[in-house]
């Protein structure tokens, strides 16, 4: 299948090269053409716009930091759509909002083009989930580059419950991270050993994906990212848009996405998301 | 070793059990006698008293609900340490106060007891994770009781720094709880598919214990314990109170214990710890 790829940041980066190591003849499009030079190199060929690539290939793969990106590079004058012929694939690996993704889903069925929402959790150590929404016929015919794409690919439904299941996945993940850093901090307050306290809580019911991964980097001090906070409030902003839309209460995500704001206010949004232990610490800091 | 187990609750009487299947020559002594009815049957001694039991044993487990009882097991008229001779080890498995343990266990050393604070995470459906403060001595001789009762040993360090391991397990986990009840009252709301959402969700960075066990739960409205609200309390009131004697701020685990609350006010202190999800609930409820 011939595949073209927008956006190659840091999470789309190393999907266009894993689509051109299985084999899919690859066009690539970004708004800075040197990120692309790697990838053209090894064989890529580049498009000058979303519209010309769309015209070239099979499918269009997706990843930008943010809705109105998405908006513009599928619905915008040069947008995907505007070059796209009909039966065209189109996969959104962006999280946008869910609303968004479906009123996209709407104007591109519209065009003939089949969009699924795709967003992935996981970040870039290690294996991917990818949760999609859309037509459940267009599901398979990606399933070729979503195997290529990612380790678990689950169909969640219509259009935008990829995207809702997304944001759950931020909220339950945020809040698990939370929750390891106010364990962190409490062990290092009561003196106990950093490895043997994330070994011996990692054994039981506390064990968590970000225990394993966050709690030793908190221990030592090593705010780099991995997922940023900024983009990681964007996705809470979401979460939090789409559960008062559906009536749905989060209380702890409020505190976690103000954790993540005071962590912001102190010039942190480009740290990793591990850094919400700088925000606990700054409460529990004393003047004097 | 002849060990001896007192309390035989919802962790104690598998512990004893564990103990007697390792070849142990076990006694035991709890509240209500015919709890022990099955253990007296397999070959298990009953002693009237801990301190009969602890003259009858070269190591006396304990395994009780909160810190008054298991002051008065050990410290009281008729306790461990009233019967215990010298060089008598004593391993207390309950969740405690960390600053009562550390007293309990110096008054333990002026009788010549080794007292270990050993508490346990993991609940009592599979592996078992123990957390151990006190002597390095002890707890290397209690090496061959701990492989009989837990699958994850952790030495930690001196006397309450078991505790202070729990109570950061218990904070942990709890928030983590907390964050899946959030995960799946939004994912309910926006009418995602309970199955798909675990899968996806579980595949990536949010990935828990808790998620892969109490989402099911929540999901088909299984409130069953497990691990009972009103201990899940109890241990996060210890938690919260020892963080405020070291100046450490805990505000999800202070909403956590809210909503724990409005699950106690609501009659449900006695459900597994995922009925966290009906305080969410409460909150979304509108009248009329």
């Amino acid at each position: 299948m011939r595949v073209g790829i927008i956006g190659l940041g840091i999470m789309g980066a190393p999907m266009a090269r894993n689509l051109l190591r299985a084999g899919h003849p690859l066009t690539v499009h970004t708004r800075t053409r040197a990120r692309a030079a790697g990838l053209l190199a090894d064989g890529a060929a580049w498009a000058d716009s979303p519209a010309a690539l769309a015209a070239a290939v099979d499918a269009v793969v997706t990843m930008l930091p943010d809705t109105p990106a998405v908006e513009a590079v599928m619905a915008g004058p040069d947008g995907v759509l505007a070059g796209a012929r009909a039966e065209l694939l189109a996969i959104d690996m962006s999280t946008i909002d869910p609303a968004a993704a479906r009123a996209l889903a709407e104007r591109a069925a519209a065009a003939g083009v089949a969009l699924l929402d795709a967003p992935v959790s996981g970040g870039e150590q290690g294996a991917i989930a990818i949760m999609v929404g859309g037509a459940a016929a267009a599901f398979d015919r990606a399933g070729p580059l979503f195997a290529a794409l990612g380790k678990r690919v689950t169909y969640m439904g219509g259009p935008g419950q990829g995207q809702m299941t997304k944001l759950v996945n931020q909220v339950v993940g945020a809040g698990t991270l939370a929750a390891v850093a106010e364990g962190v901090l409490l062990a290092a307050g009561a003196g106990l050993d950093p490895a043997a306290v994330v070994e011996a809580v990692g054994g039981g019911a506390a064990a968590s994906w970000m225990l394993a991964e966050h709690a030793p980097r908190m221990q030592r001090r090593d705010f780099a990212p991995g997922f940023m906070v900024r983009l990681q409030q964007k996705d809470l902003r979401l979460a939090l848009a789409s559960a008062e839309r559906l009536g749905v209460p989060l209380p702890l995500t409020a505190v976690v996405q103000l954790l993540f704001t005071a962590v912001e206010a102190r010039g942190g949004g480009e740290l990793g998301t591990q850094a919400i232990l700088t925000a606990l610490e700054a409460l529990a800091k004393r003047s004097g």
